[in-house]
């Protein structure tokens, strides 16, 4: 079928220029995280969490992905050393950042001056899956209104994911989530992922999510 | 560029098969409403009560969309007259149900007997928006924890959408969300659309919901 055949020629592009981003950002020690999820589940709230607990421990730049608008980007802008804001409406595939993206943005960056690279993807379970950007952990982020069979229903993108986190934890109460059952499907999909418990909101849980950034820069950077 | 012309071609032949699938459903008597959402918003939820309320009233039946997993189908089985599992996972766009399949879907339903036919969409605000597959209303549900610029950051599924869903209205006190900047947002992009604020949970603004559906099946039944 043409289309496959088409798709598949697509995805093997991005990989060849994901693998070229990934050595421009070793070549410049930058250690780049990939944060997906479904639109409103914490992105933007868990870049600037992190922004602001590891601010003069780490120099941090954001890409933000949106099909449209510069909300996040605005929300971003003064806690990081560079912003870059991807508007995917009119490009090829507007549901996932895209390894040629991700190119372009690095050129407006200070790529000497930055430790840690935050990439907030489009908001979608699906699409992010298929497209490697060059990034060094994958991470997902589940929210408890959106209920705990997300990995059953999604399983692609829990897979591939280094970290899962269950954000919204302070909603707890007031929703329906069975912790458990997420975390069995999580573990039966990728028993490797690491997984937090968090809240954006009341910040319970950010410290060992900062905590696991840390070691990972740390951790890339001796190995290089 | 060779992969857009492919999509377009896609889109073409999509539209259509979806006018076929319309023209067999007015044939039938039936109509279809396109349910789409971000992942977790209520889309099952919004058709379970849906299925419960007009029972007696009119004949259903469902077609429910997922990447992978039949726990959708699972859940609204006993409410419905016919209920259908597509799973994407494996086909062309995983991030959308198309026309063809939902003509695939129909062939096993017992058109005759049923008056309306809810489609459960896969949970996406991006890619759906491109396909339409013959049904007569288009709606999209948004929930409050979510947060209120998902208009703003998915225009084009709201500028398409007859009806507009403000779901998980149960958790106002307890999330950020500007309920008259969200219907800004939505008169901006879409005046026409009819707006309901309602909750799953508790049952408020099901009723004025599920009035607004019979109006809108009695009236397309009148017209044919």
């Amino acid at each position: 079928m043409k289309k496959i055949e088409v798709i598949q020629n697509v995805l093997e592009a991005n990989e060849t220029i994901a693998k070229r981003n990934q050595q421009l950002l070793d070549r410049h020690r930058v250690f780049a995280i990939n944060i997906m999820s479904a639109p409103g589940a914490g992105k933007t709230s868990l870049i600037l969490q992190t922004l602001t607990r590891l601010k003069g421990r780490l120099n941090m730049a954001v890409i933000e992905g949106d099909v449209a608008s510069t909300v996040d980007a605005e929300k971003v802008q003064s806690e990081a050393k560079a912003v870059v804001q991807i508007n995917t409406r009119n490009m090829p595939e507007s549901c996932s950042l895209m390894a040629a993206m991700i190119e372009s943005a690095l050129k407006d960056m200070p790529l000497d001056n930055i430790d840690l690279l935050l990439i907030e993807n489009v908001g979608n379970l699906i699409c992010p899956s298929e497209f490697t950007l060059g990034e060094h952990k994958r991470m997902v982020i589940s929210s408890l209104p959106e209920g705990d069979d997300k990995p059953i229903k999604y399983p692609l993108i829990f897979i591939d994911a280094d970290a899962v986190i269950i954000n919204k934890m302070d909603l707890l109460p007031h929703v329906d989530f069975d912790i458990a059952a997420f975390h069995r499907s999580v573990e039966g999909l990728n028993p490797k992922a690491e997984v937090f418990q968090l809240s954006c909101k009341t910040s319970e849980g950010i410290e060992r999510w900062c905590s696991w950034v840390l070691e990972q820069v740390k951790t890339n950077a001796i190995k290089r």
